[in-house]
């Protein structure tokens, strides 16, 4: 068989975690695994995740066999491995030894031992053990021709808490890193606005992590210690990544989890060659899929926005989960739909959690390929074989593509913290919630976004999207006016451009406020007190959230409140700033408002869907287009995905091609209840 | 008076906690309660539940006088004692003195003194103070002619938690408990299918107790773990009893407390001579009084089934009780229900918590037969007085009778355990409440049913039902095949047959796939994604939790589901299998669907209501009968109770002998609101 | 400039907490913020808390300068200071040098540095730190001609929690406090009713404060904790105030929280020279104001009555607060009106929390005079600048006036801690809630009530009203007597005269039963099982809560129940006793009864409304008087106050002066919404 790796397999990846160090004693149930595997169309496995215990049985003893003679197995079976480090958990021999091993809280108590990513990031014992073991793992493995890279530990930070541990030897590490950052006591003060309440800092050794039981409620502190926690936890990492690259080539990655808090992404996304993430919808949950649909979507964007390049879906499941209150079974279509979504959305494999299902512990009944008791004769396992054959086929003319969005949202993990952080007038606010709101419209137009944070490049994109934008980080607003002078259009919202860096308040003016040509005051809620609405170009808009009172400086009103004390106030305005324009919107509102706003700007700026087509609700378009060396766009395909429970019509305004048959389509085109039918240039 | 005890007393027990020890300062209290104890027609008290302070005043200083003196005067006044060992709550001097003897809980912080139950059951300073008070106490009261009975410690593991005490003794006990069990780690590591999340042990010292501040979700440990806190209690009470029986050939009971999670009351019922609890329904809650009318049936059954003999009601509130949120006063008329639904259901008394509302502390308003101010001048102590002189008067025909039933429904604690600890699709299935669920219609039809653990007897019985009997303990299986061949009829859900004792799941076939004729594959809950029903002769009933998916091997289909992907799909199977049969019902539907089913099963095997009656809807019948030598019913008696708000009428088929007025009854009969009429064969 | 002080400041003052040591490096703020003063009329401000860590930055190294430069400016430019100490929070090298000073919590675990009011009250460095830090202040400020009196600490208590300090330090000063109080053991335990479940102490040691990591069950020990609390922080705040008056005659007062429950204020006030508080109603949260306006109504009548001489508001939001789940804007019109409330109802001022917003830490966003960005140019700017010119205008005719209710309520917090601590039949029970029903419509008919603790004098008033006074302190049952006797109107309820001073309950008759006439049985919540309702005067009210069951023994029945076992049971009765009269209400009743009831009683006593007016719903009115020497009212204000939420018309039947304007007005008077007319006899 060729060499192959991740980011160059030369087709569509289709497996999963597949844990046979569960099962050595029944050798025939590996043997039943090979066999089922290629019935599923299964080309891939991620092995060794948590198999601590089984590689390093005791301290410094080192039991690598077993998986080799899986490995090779497999391998000899066309099946490839991409090779964890079992880090995710630790061995029961560690954690009775070394108790420095185990994180402690924010109450300052150490915890005992089990659970996932329960180690110390600064612990010198647990970098120690880890170094020794990937670096064995990667003398071994490292040039093996089945195995096709790393996969770092598992699904980091997840400890069901904040992924931080307070111990001593961390407080010292975030003393040592502030120390590093700001030089002097007084400038730490000074950013951490220390005289409120008495807290400025005399000594270095003063400073601890924030606590519910001690002080939690210095912004700047509880910003720099997230930042740590992740400086921390990435560190870790980089050292897991280079014990793996001591003794090999293969491309790194680690499986993430969407917009997960703990971890700034886009700083984790620069260490590794490629991205990949475990994604676990909630199917069949809400009165319909659509707002699952567009969430997953949007953590798909994220997860291709961090390097502009296909990813990997890691870990996906083909039946159920368990760990939600109610877990219900994906319906028939449903997971190939949701598969194919992924692929859509940049994505180059689908891979599962879990191959089969094991007999003991909390995961038992999460659900799997393969179940306790039907091997291949299951609804499952014939949906994932049928789904296998569909990759397989329509692999060649999707490898090497991606979506190439010209809009981008501005998504910080900093701002994201500060704001969840702020303490103002709506504490129920959730931030995420209204990040996704104002993805959902594009999405439903079929325009694809990326997702940028404030350090990244705005000037590819024609237009970029800033909702709740709280922090402007050092040089953000300068990037933004060069952005719109030269022709971008900036669409942004009440409770932006806040704070800065040390999420200390701007004084003054609003850090855009020429771009946006409007003056702030105050900030409402009127939920619960009266109704209030928007209205736009004719309709009323009802506002369910943050409600800006904003005095128009220039720009000119393209929507007023309609009630209370500040009826007549500007709700939406727009700002002819050098070659470009800013649109600041004061309120959250119905989302009816965002498409029509939305779909003016689109059609302004000439961004509607490139696939010519006329859309019913619940259906939805995703493009992935393969650019020459030139740069010029040499193919684009299209994913037409129905979302809803029953079957819809959409009216193609060109001819396409059909890419797994071959067949032209045209006019009217029926999609039956979760399919997706991939559609390319005829 | 005549030699006297508990089991044989000679009449219905009448009385209640009492607590002289709390009024010691005031004599003419004490002789003020002797007065009422007879106009209140009490027979019974128990005594010294939590007087250890005044028992045992100072380490090793004893002072029993006071309490010699009390149990003499109740006996000269023709009332009995059952004599409580104080172990419920610690004297001062013993908890601020040694440490040891507090619980410590599941986060390793040790409690401080205080609270009930608060005493580590491996504490060896805590056995020696318990065993020499006890042997002490039975010494000085063992062969006192007004004590009739031991009543060890109060309502025991009730310390508001899981009973469970994780001190280091407690961790050495249980690793010595799991060495005695597995012999081995490699057994232990396979029964509890460590390879997973890398939690294998190589030394005993690394196990601890199940930990939110570790791991917990080590099922197969989670299981061990509550078997040997269940062990460790017993083995604790059994020390206490082997201390009492050293001077006391009296029996021996102590206080349950219906399904109290944490004890296996099946394997509890061993170490006593008598089955005693306390019932405390929240009467008056709900839409109207049969939810908690036949919850408090089935408690009261599950109790009788523990040793398939009369039990003791230990406590009940004459009024309200206190601990609730919302506690309403018991309406006129309820107390005397409800008393005689526990004799229905096989109680041979009436015990109250409390004879006298004390002064302080947590419970002086939980309700007593004597309040604050009032003496016998009240509503309460009236119907307590009333209730009194009923009892004396059925005594002759109820005592030595006893529920007899023909169907049982399996509860087994360790399953009960297991599937609480399930993560699965439903992680809110409520299991105790399915439970009472299938137990209501047959209560509604008049229909007694015994519980059988997984250990139980079955072949006494022509019917067995076991809903969602998740775990099938070894031989459980083989057991259910050979009940259904020699002809009896098994009844089972979906979610039954999952694990094993480890709580590892079987791979291959449904343990009864023979007997049950179906062949199981996933589970769902349809609930909020789309509704669903079951057609069952003619009539749709809605699905309300769990959904299991099937398939007919040899079964016939009874009911099929009606919406969905598994349209069609068998609801009810039966399968005819030796000389009977079974029937697996796969989803948990709305009440009717039962009502319906069971009817037929009664007819078909002739298991109706004894008593020839027109039942109306919350009119309910148990039937007590008297067994001659040779095994013949001499003598059956029917409690017929309307539980409604409102008088009902039945309609008596026979003629029957209304044993409290000697006359004779048929036809219609009208019952006034919350009344019982005993009646017996005319 | 005159010498002014606080209590004698001679006009109303108008300022609030300014923070000038946040900004000490940017001097040009500190002059924008002198000019802005001037502009919102401001007179005076808060300085100094929190502001340790400027005023000591080392252990024993003061810098007062700085503070002595803004108090002359201030001074300079006609603007005073209440200058604070500053202990409401401790600076870092106070707490990481000495683990001590903090805080123990309920589980025995020392709290870390941070928060405010983290101190032990019981530490000998805590004490002497701060006895250093007042003892200078006093030195250096007590006599600087800016300085108008002492605000000690600020909202003393406030931890977020209880107040409470569980450190050895603090269990061993329990102990002694209890030794002092008890003489014995023996009178502990008979107190503490300590023989229920086995309590008994047989040593001072063997106590410790209740816990829920032990026992917290103990009625008796859980009231004596709370008493020894409030006596050890107000322990430590009197010496805080002995070392503020070593070198100062200035008057002492300390930031109240209205009904704080942590502190017996009755006794706090006895300390403090004048009253003042903190006010933060959520208005715009309801249907209406009308909720929010009773319950600020009643905390500013229990700050007036504390000391019966009008108090100051020390603490406002200008606009929002920051704190609550949802915070909205002040509305037009409503911080005008609710300050003039706070005058209405006795206040001499209208103090802000706070004057700027700071940039960093957690109230960054809560509420100021002037905000991040727009200085003077902003709604909230103007309203509060305008409220000053109004402040300004009326002051002559305020300063010296004060509200001289006739009607008295019972309020004591050892009443309020017992009843919430009580286990009985209804412990949803909001005591507080219950106490805001009965004032409401006391203030709808525009007359004023005092608050008066168990020890207070009632025999100033013609009504005193008791509602659910659970607890008769000695000597309580004797005053009502009296009070009766000598012609007054007692009305209490069910829930009252249950216990003693210890928590024990009273046995035998209600200790007012020849008073009230009545004879009390059951108490009973029907809430749920059936609909019960009250006639009274021909009209049906629904009881809400708690009913209690009562037999009249002399007293005529006036409203019966009308459902249930109950009906025709009596719910309010009227007793005539000596020359006065007692009502029992036996039950909660929906808000109409009151209205219906008082009504009948204030026309009877002639008590009804000082100003002459027909009032429609949601517009109240208070009146402040000024007396002569010789006791007669030479002059009455009336604050004619309308809370809805659209404008309101009164009709006024005598003719009046607007104090403001000079005018005579009578007849018809509109008030506009969210406005307060302030009248004078015409």
């Amino acid at each position: 068989m060729e060499q192959r790796k991740m980011g160059d397999f030369g087709g569509i990846i289709h497996g999963g975690d597949y844990n046979p160090d569960q099962w050595l004693d029944r050798p025939e149930v590996l043997e039943e695994d090979l066999l089922l595997m290629k019935k599923a169309n299964v080309n891939c496995v991620s092995l060794g995740i948590f198999a601590w215990c089984r590689l390093e049985p005791e301290e410094g003893k080192y039991d690598f066999d077993w998986l080799e003679k899986i490995i090779q197995r497999l391998y000899e079976n066309g099946i490839y491995t991409i090779l964890a480090t079992p880090t995710g958990a630790m061995p029961q021999w560690l954690t009775s030894r070394y108790g420095e091993v185990m994180q402690v809280n924010a109450y300052g108590v150490r915890n005992y031992a089990g659970k996932r990513h329960n180690y110390c990031p600064s612990s010198p014992v647990m970098r120690e053990k880890t170094r020794q073991l990937d670096t064995r793992l990667a003398e071994r493995f490292g040039a093996h021709p089945g195995v096709i890279g790393w996969h770092i530990s598992n699904e980091i930070g997840g400890n069901g808490g904040d992924g931080a541990c307070h111990c001593d030897k961390c407080q010292d590490a975030f003393r040592k890193w502030l120390q590093d950052k700001y030089g002097s006591l007084e400038q730490l003060n000074a950013a951490w606005w220390t005289s409120f309440w008495s807290h400025t800092y005399t000594d270095w050794n003063q400073i601890n992590s924030p606590s519910p039981r001690g002080e939690d409620l210095v912004h700047g502190q509880n910003l720099d210690w997230r930042r740590f926690v992740d400086s921390q936890q990435r560190d870790f990492c980089r050292e897991e990544i280079k014990a793996v690259r001591s003794n090999s080539t293969l491309p790194v990655t680690t499986n993430m989890m969407e917009f997960f808090e703990t971890l700034n992404y886009f700083k984790w996304a620069q260490e590794m060659d490629i991205i990949s993430w475990d994604s676990y919808p909630d199917w069949h949950s809400g009165a319909d899929e659509l707002q699952t649909a567009a969430s997953t979507a949007v953590a798909h964007s994220l997860m291709r926005s961090l390097k502009k390049r296909p990813f990997l879906l890691m870990e996906s499941t083909p039946s159920v989960v368990n760990w939600r209150q109610i877990n219900r079974l994906k319906r028939p279509g449903m997971h190939e739909l949701s598969s194919l979504q992924a692929i859509a959305c940049g994505s180059d494999s689908v891979q599962y959690f879990q191959w089969r299902k094991g007999r003991g512990s909390s995961e038992k009944y999460h659900g799997a390929v393969v179940d306790h008791r039907n091997g291949e004769d299951t609804r499952v396992f014939r949906e994932v074989a049928r789904l296998g054959k569909r990759l397989e086929k329509i692999a060649p003319r999707v490898i090497g593509t991606c979506n190439r969005p010209r809009i981008a949202m501005v998504f910080d993990w900093e701002s994201w913290w500060a704001v969840k952080d702020a303490r103002a007038v709506d504490n129920n606010l959730n931030y995420q919630a209204v990040f996704v709101d104002f993805f959902r419209p594009l999405w439903e137009f079929g325009v694809d976004v990326d997702m940028v944070d404030m350090e990244g490049e705005l000037d590819a994109y024609s237009v970029v999207i800033a909702p709740l934008n709280y922090m402007y980080k050092k040089g953000y607003a300068e990037k933004v006016r060069s952005f719109v002078k030269r022709g971008g259009c900036y669409i942004t919202t009440c409770w932006s451009g806040e704070v800065d860096d040390s999420d200390l308040t701007f004084t003054g003016a609003h850090p855009l406020e020429d771009v946006l040509g409007i003056k702030t005051e105050e900030i409402d809620v009127p939920d619960g007190y009266c109704e209030n609405s928007v209205r736009y170009q004719g309709t009323d808009y009802r506002i369910t959230g943050l409600c800006g009172l904003v005095h128009a400086k220039g720009a000119e009103v393209l929507a007023e409140y309609q009630n209370d004390f500040y009826r007549g106030y500007p709700a939406l305005t727009r700002n002819a700033y050098g070659d470009g324009e800013s649109y600041y919107i004061a309120s959250l509102n119905e989302r009816g408002f965002l498409k029509a706003f939305y779909g003016n700007v689109l059609r302004e700026r000439g961004l509607e869907c490139g696939l010519q087509v006329r859309l019913t609700e619940g259906v939805v378009v995703n493009e992935r287009s393969r650019v020459a060396k030139d740069g010029e766009q040499v193919e684009r395909i299209w994913f037409l995905q129905n979302f809803n429970r029953e079957a819809a019509v959409v009216e193609l305004q060109a001819c396409y091609e059909n890419v797994e048959t071959g067949e032209k389509v045209t006019g009217r085109l029926e999609l039956p209840s979760f399919t997706c039918a991939v559609l390319a240039e005829g």
